[in-house]
């Protein structure tokens, strides 16, 4: 007599299917989990959500460093044993695959992790500070906008102000390109003329027919305004400009990309200082 | 008794109709070209067809301008009208609209041309240069690359050589990061052991812990290497290197830019030489 299936000992084919069937539950993320994570990918709900997403291995890293609020992290396994120790014990954490991790994530390659964390509070710079503060009048390329953050962190900065127009830092390409800088800088978004009328001290500016910022002798650290990739610094600034600074042109490109005019001159400032 | 419908006065639809099929016959551009335009995007065709395309008014511009042979141009009639008087006479013009040029080119946007020129003979620059030669050893992201080419325009560089792994200077990604830069700037890819080895001056090469490029007294121009953006330097060049120099830290960010690393550095050398 065939014996009745429930009562077949298990073949091949259905432990597969039974190993499959966990593994499914183990990493199964939320519809509704992923579409709050990819409706992050725009400003409107970012702002809503008070909550922004960073992506990749080295982002996550310095994301659960530092002092921003991890709500979530959605990571591989490899990941969670090597961080979860140190993290705060609030966070969420959810394994992913790799397919699943790209698939969130608005990276065509993200093999490793994604978290969310809330907004912080921005601080205003000081008007009269004695340090080095970048003030970026509609930087609209995402990835010029994270090479600045990147590159001021790399000399020490801590206060961009930023004009309403420029790109939102918690833009993902713009927290990819800033390579986790974007932890230790903070970023104050403003109104530039109104902010600018309130500063006291030295303000350099970057024009095609400025100084050669090779002949400058020692600057006042104070603040260094960039101008848009297009059409350099809005008229209307102008008058706060006290110093209109320049790197001088050899060859024939018509001009220098905005992140690396921005790295050339904070180079020069700081070592006409040493 | 009603009139033949051939006999018929033409109405608004039918008017609007052939006035649509007179513009699809002076804007059609065949499946052929379409097909030959689009393989250019790899690497493979172009090295088989050895041409290249290159996308956007401010480059195709600067192609015009070049000793590149261009052989045909795809744009609005604005662009044609603008540019066509002085241009080579051998040129193939093609008319096309907005959506024409997006579907055909890379980019997303592209609102005035496109133009398809041939690959030049590259020059092996010397190994005995009296000017800055950049050496780029696997630099592997098209911006970085195209943006390394536009700075070193800037500064007046002529030359740099490629390592095999680095990323293709006709990459469409990197022509339009270098800003039309590519025209000025001759590429020469090579083994970089090989063509290291000959060179008879200064090599300076980019380390972590090279000294200071501030504290750099009077460097003569010679060869700059410029590491791959994960591992830096590969092993094997390390002998060539006669001088390890470096960008200082100050701030909390891991690394800077390839892309900008380079800027940096070539700022230092050339003011260094004044």
């Amino acid at each position: 007599m065939p014996r009745h299936p429930d009562n077949m000992p298990m073949d091949k084919e259905n432990h597969r299917k039974c190993i499959y069937f966990f593994f499914k539950l183990v990493y199964m993320i939320s519809k509704a989990r992923i579409k709050f994570i990819k409706s992050l990918q725009l400003k409107k709900y970012r702002k809503q959500e008070q909550s922004f997403v960073v992506e990749g291995e080295k982002n996550v890293r310095e994301l659960l460093d530092s002092d921003y609020v991890v709500t979530q992290v959605i990571c591989t396994e490899d990941f969670k044993n090597t961080y979860y120790s140190k993290a705060n014990k609030k966070i969420d954490w959810v394994l992913a695959n790799d397919r699943e991790l790209n698939s969130i994530g608005s990276f065509k390659t993200n093999q490793s992790a994604l978290a969310v964390a809330d907004m912080k509070t921005i601080r205003k710079p000081s008007p009269k500070s004695d340090e080095w503060v970048l003030v970026l009048d509609d930087i609209r390329d995402p990835g010029n906008l994270g090479t600045i953050i990147r590159t001021a962190d790399w000399f020490g900065l801590t206060d961009i102000v930023v004009s309403a127009e420029t790109t939102d830092v918690y833009n993902p390409k713009v927290l990819h390109a800033s390579m986790g800088s974007f932890c230790r800088v903070n970023i104050y978004p403003t109104e530039l003329s109104t902010y600018l009328s309130a500063v006291s001290g030295k303000v350099y500016g970057t024009y095609l027919k400025g100084e050669d910022i090779h002949s400058l002798i020692k600057p006042e650290p104070g603040h260094l305004v960039i101008g848009n990739e297009s059409v350099g610094i809005s008229a209307p600034l102008e008058k706060f400009i006290t110093d209109k600074i320049t790197i001088q042109k050899l060859g024939g490109a018509e001009s220098l990309n905005a992140a690396m005019a921005t790295g050339i001159i904070l180079d020069n400032l700081i070592r006409l200082q040493k």
